[in-house]
C-alpha cells in the first residue's frame, strides 16, 4: 500500500495529471465555467480503471464528488475501494453519501473494516447508519432515504418555503416532496414543492392536506412491493412509516428504478436456476457454486424423464425410429409450456396478485395449448406419417403432441402460482421443473401410445 | 347506445348514485375534508367494471378526473370506452389529457376514429396531437411530453420562479425542472425546483448553467435507450430535442418505469417465442396467431434435432439404452445455455453496449461451462456406468456432456450478441435456437461416441 500510495502522490502534482489520460475532462475545482462530469459517468469511467488507480482518484477528488461516484459504483468494486483506501479518507466519503448509499456500501463490507469505518464517523451519523444496517435489505426501511424535509402542520407555505431552504442548503439530495407532521412526528399529509409554490403565503400546511388519504409503506414491507406501488401512483418518493404511523424515511424514484431492474434480472436468471444476483461481473467461479446445485436437480429431474424411457427400451429396441421422433414431443411441449411461464412469470411481477385473475388466465393457457396443440398435431401426424410411412405411428405422433401441449400450457401457467402458494419464489427454478413435466409425459405418452398401437 | 345512455341517465340522479355500489369513496366534488382517490386506483376500479359501466362512469365523474383515469386504463380497455363515448365527451376528457397520454391512447384507435375525434378539439391541440402521433412510438418523441416550463436565458432567478408559478398554475403535469433556452429555443441548461429556491433573487438563469454540459436526447433516440440513460444518471425527466438543440420535449420517470416493465416483458416472452407485448389479458386467438410461427420453427428446429438421431437409428436399434440417456445429455446442456442466455439478456437490458466486455463475458461463459461440466459428467460417467454396467457407455456420457455444456454456454453467451450484430432483437426466439443446437449436438456426439467406442 504505501509504495502505491508514494507513487500516487507524486503523480499528483496537479489534479489534471492525477485525473490525466484516465480521467480526460475532470477539472472539478470550484468555478465558472469549469467542464462538469455526472458522477454516474465518472463511476463509469472509475470501474475502467485499475484497483490502484480508482483508490487514486477517490482519494484526490472533492469529497462530494467521491461520496456521489462511490454511491454509482458496482458494490463488488466499491468494496475494493474502499477497503484499499486510508480509513480515514473512507470515512470521510461515508460521511459525505446519502445515508441510504452509505448503508448499502457498508453492508456489503466485512464486519471488522465497517466496525472501523462506522466508530470514525460522528456519533450521529453512525447511529444513523448502524441504525440503517439493521434494517432487512430487501425492506422498505433497507431501502429508503432518512433525508427529508418535515413540516410541522401549523407551518404557514410561507415558513414552510423558508424551512425547506434552508433544509435544501444543507443536505444533498433533492426533496420534490415534504411530509407534513403532527406533534409526534405522525405522518399526517404530503405536499410537492409545487403545492407550497402555489399556495396562499398564509395558509396553513396542515389545512392544505387536510382530508388527504396519505400513501406510505410500513418499514418491513418489501421492497418489491414498494417498486409495484410508486409505479402505480407515478409518485416520485414514497414515505416509510413504522406501525405508529411515524415517518421514518422515504424511498425514491431512483431507486426504484434499480428495483424494477433487479427484480427483472430476477426472475430471468432464476426461471433457469442461476443465482438471482447473478451478471457479468459476478466472479466466475462464485456462479459455478450457485448454478451446479440447480444442474443437479435438473440432472435428477431429467434422470427422471430418462426412467420413463427406460420403462420402454423393448419397444424402442423393437422401432428406433421412436427415438428420433421422441424428442421432437418433449421439446415442442417444453416450448409451449415456456411461453406460458413466462407470460405468468411478468404478470406476476407488473401486477398485484389476485387469485380469480390468475387461474383464469391458467385456462386460458389451457385453451392457447390446446388450439396450438391441435394445429401442431395435425403438422407433426402429417409429418411423421411421411416420414415413416406409417399412418398409426402418424396418430401417435400427432395424440402425443396434443396430450403433452395440453399439459406443457397448463404447467407453465400454474407452477408459478403452485411456487407462491407454497412461499417459494415463483420463478425459481420453475424452467427445470416444466421441462421434467414435458419431458416425462411426453416421452410416456408417446411410446406407450406406441408400444399399445403399432405392434 | 341510447338505451344505455337512458339507462345510465336515469341511473345518475346523483352523483354518489353513478359512482354508488361500483365506486365507493368516490367523492369528488371540490370542497374541503372530502376524501380524494388516486386516479390510478380509479382505473384498477374501472377495469372491473362492465363497458357500459365504465362509459357511464367516465361521462359522469369531473372531466379532469376522467382525464386522468383513461391516461391510466389499460390501453385496450381506454380504447373501447372511447368509442363507446359520445364524441364531444370523449374530445373533452382527450383534452384535458397531457398530450403524451393522449397521443398513446389516439395511436391505439382506428383512423377514422382518431380523426373525428381530433376534428372535435381546438385547432391548437388538434395540431398538436397530429405532430405527436407523425412519430415512432418507440421514440423518445413517442413517448414525450410537450408541456414543459421554457425559461429564457436573460430571466432573473426571481422571474423564473414567477414565470414557473404562472405556468404550473396552468398545467397539470408537476415540473421538477426548467429547462433554460437562448433566442431560437436550442436549450442551454436545466435547472432543478431547488437550484432556483436556492439562486440569488437577481443572478440570471443563463449565468446559473453556464457551463453545464446538458445531457439531452434526440427525438429519433429509442425509448430503450432514453430508459437506460435516464437510469444511468438517476434524473427525473430527459429533455428531447431536435437536431438543432431545439427542445422540444421531456420524458419522464413514470414514462421510464413503465418502458422498463415492458421491456423486462418483451426480454423474457420473447425468449420463448411469445410476443413480447403479450399479457394475461391478451385475447386468447390473438395469442395462438402470435405463438404458432414461433411454435412451428421449433417444430422444424426440433425436426433437424431429430434428423441426427435418425442418423444413429441403425447404433439406437442395437442398444436401445442409448435412447434413454440421450434425451438427458441434450437437457442438461439447454439447461446450462440458457443460465448463460439469461445473464447475457439482462447484460444487455441493462447496461451499455461494450464490444469488449461483452466477448469477455462469452468466454466467462465458457469457463463456466467447461468447470459445471467436468463436475457433471464425472456425476453423469459414475451413473451411467452403474445403471448400464459398461465403463464405455458411461466414458461416452459423460464425455458428451462435457462437450455439450460447453457449447450451451458458448452459445447461449453468444446468441443475444449475434442476434444484436444482425440488427435484431437479441432475446426473440433465442432459447429456440439454442435448444436446437445443444439437442443436436448432444445427440451427435452422444451418438457418434457410441458408435466409435461402443461396438
Amino acid at each position: 500500500m504505501s509504495e502505491e500510495y508514494t507513487e500516487c502522490q507524486s503523480r499528483a502534482a496537479t489534479a489534471s495529471e492525477v485525473h490525466g489520460i484516465s480521467m480526460p475532462e475532470v477539472c472539478r475545482e470550484a468555478g465558472d465555467g469549469v467542464e462538469f462530469i455526472h458522477p454516474a459517468d465518472l463511476a463509469d469511467h472509475l470501474e475502467n480503471l485499475s484497483l490502484e488507480k480508482q483508490v487514486c482518484a477517490l482519494r484526490h477528488m472533492p469529497t462530494e464528488d467521491a461520496a456521489e461516484a462511490l454511491a454509482e459504483l458496482d458494490a463488488d468494486i466499491a468494496v475494493d475501494v474502499l477497503e484499499n483506501l486510508d480509513a480515514d479518507v473512507a470515512a470521510q466519503i461515508i460521511a459525505e453519501m446519502a445515508p441510504d448509499d452509505a448503508a448499502d456500501v457498508l453492508d456489503e463490507l466485512d464486519e471488522e473494516h465497517r466496525d472501523v469505518l462506522l466508530d470514525k464517523l460522528d456519533k450521529e451519523d453512525s447511529e444513523e447508519l448502524r441504525h440503517l444496517l439493521n434494517f432487512d435489505p430487501d425492506s422498505a426501511a433497507g431501502a429508503m432515504n432518512t433525508e427529508l424535509v418535515l413540516l410541522e402542520q401549523n407551518f404557514t407555505a410561507d415558513e414552510a418555503i423558508a424551512h425547506i431552504r434552508q433544509e435544501m442548503a444543507e443536505d444533498k439530495e433533492s426533496p420534490y416532496y415534504a411530509y407534513v407532521v403532527d406533534e409526534a412526528d405522525v405522518l399526517v399529509g404530503v405536499l410537492s414543492l409545487r403545492d407550497l409554490m402555489l399556495a396562499r403565503p398564509g395558509s396553513r400546511v396542515g389545512d392544505a392536506v387536510a382530508g388527504q388519504s396519505v400513501v406510505s409503506v410500513t418499514y418491513d414491507t418489501d421492497k418489491r412491493e414498494v417498486a409495484s406501488l410508486l409505479s402505480h401512483y407515478n409518485f416520485l418518493a414514497m414515505p416509510v412509516v413504522d406501525f405508529e404511523g411515524h415517518i421514518m424515511g422515504v424511498v425514491t424514484y431512483d431507486d426504484i428504478l434499480d428495483i424494477v431492474h433487479e427484480e427483472a434480472s430476477a426472475d430471468m436468471l432464476g426461471m433457469v436456476g442461476a443465482d438471482p444476483e447473478e451478471s457479468v461481473d459476478t466472479p466466475w467461479l462464485e456462479s459455478v457454486r450457485k448454478r451446479l446445485p440447480w444442474l443437479m436437480i435438473n440432472m435428477v429431474n431429467s434422470a427422471l424423464s430418462a426412467s420413463v424411457v427406460y420403462m420402454f427400451e423393448g419397444t424402442i429396441a423393437q422401432m428406433a425410429v421412436l427415438a428420433v421422433l421422441m424428442p421432437m414431443v418433449a421439446n415442442q411441449a417444453g416450448n409451449t409450456g415456456q411461453q406460458a411461464l413466462a407470460v405468468m412469470i411478468r404478470q406476476l411481477a407488473t401486477d398485484r396478485f389476485d387469485q380469480k385473475k390468475a387461474w383464469l388466465a391458467v385456462l386460458r393457457e389451457g385453451k392457447i395449448g390446446l388450439t396450438t396443440g391441435l394445429f401442431m398435431a395435425l403438422v407433426a401426424w402429417l409429418g411423421a406419417w411421411v416420414f415413416t410411412g406409417s399412418l398409426t405411428i402418424g396418430a401417435v405422433m400427432g395424440g402425443a403432441l396434443l396430450c403433452d401441449m395440453l399439459l406443457g400450457a397448463l404447467a407453465g401457467g400454474s407452477i408459478p402460482l403452485i411456487f407462491r402458494a407454497l412461499g417459494r419464489d415463483p420463478a425459481q427454478a420453475s424452467s427445470i421443473f416444466l421441462t421434467t413435466i414435458t419431458d416425462g409425459a411426453g416421452f410416456f405418452v408417446f411410446l406407450g401410445l406406441a408400444t399399445l398401437f403399432v405392434f
